[in-house]
């Protein structure tokens, strides 16, 4: 196995879209990518794309032809990977591994999804097809319900607090807010998100992720070629981890956790050879507020049931001691579900780069973490990154 | 890179199987291949299935996790690829990689559709989702139309008759016939097919590949494991092959050819080192009868033009030079479009154990091929074994 860095990478701003098609989206990621890495492109010899639904959002399935074809890259392999919301952490880690092994030398980890382009019930149904269609969704559970019964189990054993859950949506929009991609440039207060319209009790409309479009691209090399083309702050992948869980709720002993996440956590961990207080920064999959607070714990950044305090006592704020989502997470930069973990990487990169501008975490910055999680936990993707 | 072999197949009968929910055909599948393999299932450490579109047809995205649980293997990661009619053929590889890379040791590699649920409108638009969504399906074109168009500049360009598109349906019935998975068992003449309805001309309802439910599964380990398993007959994996065309017919300079295909021939042929005419028999992605003829063109078994006038002088027959689609191919075995690529495999792993009953192809066996193809060419996959 090869040692593999990231060399590139460019993404659209995430928001309602309505005048890019997905086909833009993709031009304008990939391009970017492909200047960010100062390459002409014809280098690159394959594409894993991650991407949760195209075939119901806006009628194309077969995604990888089209997207290798549009951004210039015609007759290299191309493959489509879903694993719901954590498509995008699959391409890339699939990137990872085809580069790794010298299978292939050049590849584009790339997630898209255009989703305002049907109505919201058809948007709720669709991504209840990321749930377990026959025992949850068909029953009439969303991804919101799922989330609530969530919250209210870690509220119930835990104490976690109504509070505790705004004041992540609180930080992330705060840290949208300095991020020029992110789909939501306001700031919000506590009182706003408990306030805002009930969803699914005990979860709030600003307790959600919204309905995106967006797309991110990033181009995966051998370290040795990073290298040669002479690239400054060279970021090298160190670790890469991937598991399930039960794809119902119903299936898990503990719905406060999921195994997929602390499987693919203790497999990157044990790759890159470092500890759990050596990560300086991490993206987790905060679809909604609650998700933030599990992601942390089963990581295992904190004790479980103790991610809600942290949360309070500002510990993931980008001046505490593990800052959480500086993008703005799903929360305030936006979640186009195939494009988020693709993009989760790309705000790794700029902060192990220093090139975060007004959201930069402060210090010695090392190494990051991301975190992607399909449907409810069914799935856990964690990549572990350094700059050199 | 370690060299891979498959050790275990299985596949449930493909056919319009209303008794059977998407779980089912995925549990019988992968307990069957697991069964062959010999193997308690634990040693099992990563999944790809390959699936075009569960989305549409059953409203459930995110499948890994799911497929993985239901058939014993949970918490291992689980990888659902897609490239329209492809998926399979790219699961296979894809699992190829994880093991050859040393990424994983055991790898399921499965497939699976369930196409009945849906009205056969809803059936058709799915399966255009596999074309050029705006330049191509939403302006009417179905696939019978698109293979319809390759088909009549394949009769313009090189006198490829009528008759001898009929004649692949013909064999490929006659092999179905022996083979107790397939969809359908009885035997039709040319005049059969000449005579069916008229579905997008030339094309007629004999030429098409039907609309099928199934699931097929194959188990790869590294070729040092299979032989510690003192396995007989061991199949080993000797060239893949992927690429990519143009997604749509407009985008090629000759619809009579697929870039794809032979770009992926050509990979898998310079990995394997050996030379078309050793091929001993290969499945080739007969969607409508002219993609047979197409598809044996492109891989090199024929010239270009001459693949119609080869299957009119029976060569391609199981008694022939280079027997084509001994399993009955997508038109008589059935073309679950997700399961398809893994049956092919499956098909040549009974040919090359010599387990194929009564449709065997009889003197020296040893070489395998398969061809998967995504929508009208886009994607061509190609893999070639070998039995030690």
């Amino acid at each position: 196995m090869r040692d593999v860095a990231v060399i590139g990478v460019g993404m659209t701003k995430f928001g309602e879209l309505w005048d890019k098609s997905f086909r833009q989206l993709g031009i304008e990621a990939g391009i970017k990518a492909v200047t960010d890495a100062g390459i002409e492109g014809n280098e690159i010899d394959g594409m894993y794309i991650g991407n949760m639904s195209a075939g119901r959002f806006v009628g194309q399935e077969h995604i990888g032809p089209m997207i290798a074809e549009i951004i210039g890259l015609n007759n290299i392999p191309a493959t489509r990977v879903e694993s719901a919301c954590a498509s995008g952490g699959l391409a890339f880690r699939n990137a990872y591994m085809a580069v790794a092994s010298g299978m292939h030398d050049m590849v584009v980890a790339a997630g898209a999804e255009k989703m305002t382009d049907v109505d919201g019930n058809e948007a709720t149904a669709t991504l209840a097809t990321a749930a377990d269609q026959e025992w949850e969704a068909f029953n009439g559970v969303t991804f919101p319900g799922l989330f609530a019964m969530i919250a209210n189990r870690h509220m119930h054993e835990y104490g976690t607090t109504r509070e505790q859950m705004a004041m992540v949506a609180v930080k992330n929009h705060e840290n949208a807010s300095k991020n020029p991609t992110a789909q939501f440039n306001r700031k919000i207060t506590v009182d706003d998100v408990l306030n805002s319209a009930k969803v699914a009790d005990p979860l709030r409309l600003l307790d959600c992720s919204p309905i995106s479009d967006g797309a991110a691209a990033v181009i995966l090399a051998p370290l040795e070629k990073a290298k040669e083309l002479g690239l400054k702050n060279i970021i090298k992948v160190i670790g890469s981890g991937q598991a399930t869980d039960s794809l119902a709720l119903h299936g898990r002993t503990d719905i406060t956790k999921s195994m997929a996440t602390i499987n693919a956590a203790e497999q990157a961990f044990r790759q890159a050879g470092i500890e759990r207080k050596d990560i300086n920064l991490a993206e987790v999959h905060d679809c909604f507020t609650i998700n933030e607070i599990v992601g942390t714990e089963d990581i295992g950044f904190f004790k479980k049931g103790e991610g809600g305090k942290a949360v309070e006592e500002g510990r993931t704020k980008i001046d505490g001691d593990i800052p959480i989502n500086t993008s703005g997470g799903l929360k305030g930069k936006g979640h186009p579900v195939g494009a988020t973990g693709v993009a989760q990487i790309i705000e790794i990169v700029e902060q192990l780069r220093g090139k975060a501008g007004q959201r930069q975490v402060h210090g010695d910055v090392r190494y990051g973490l991301t975190q992607n999680v399909g449907g409810s936990g069914a799935t856990g993707v964690v990549h572990i990154m350094e700059v050199l």
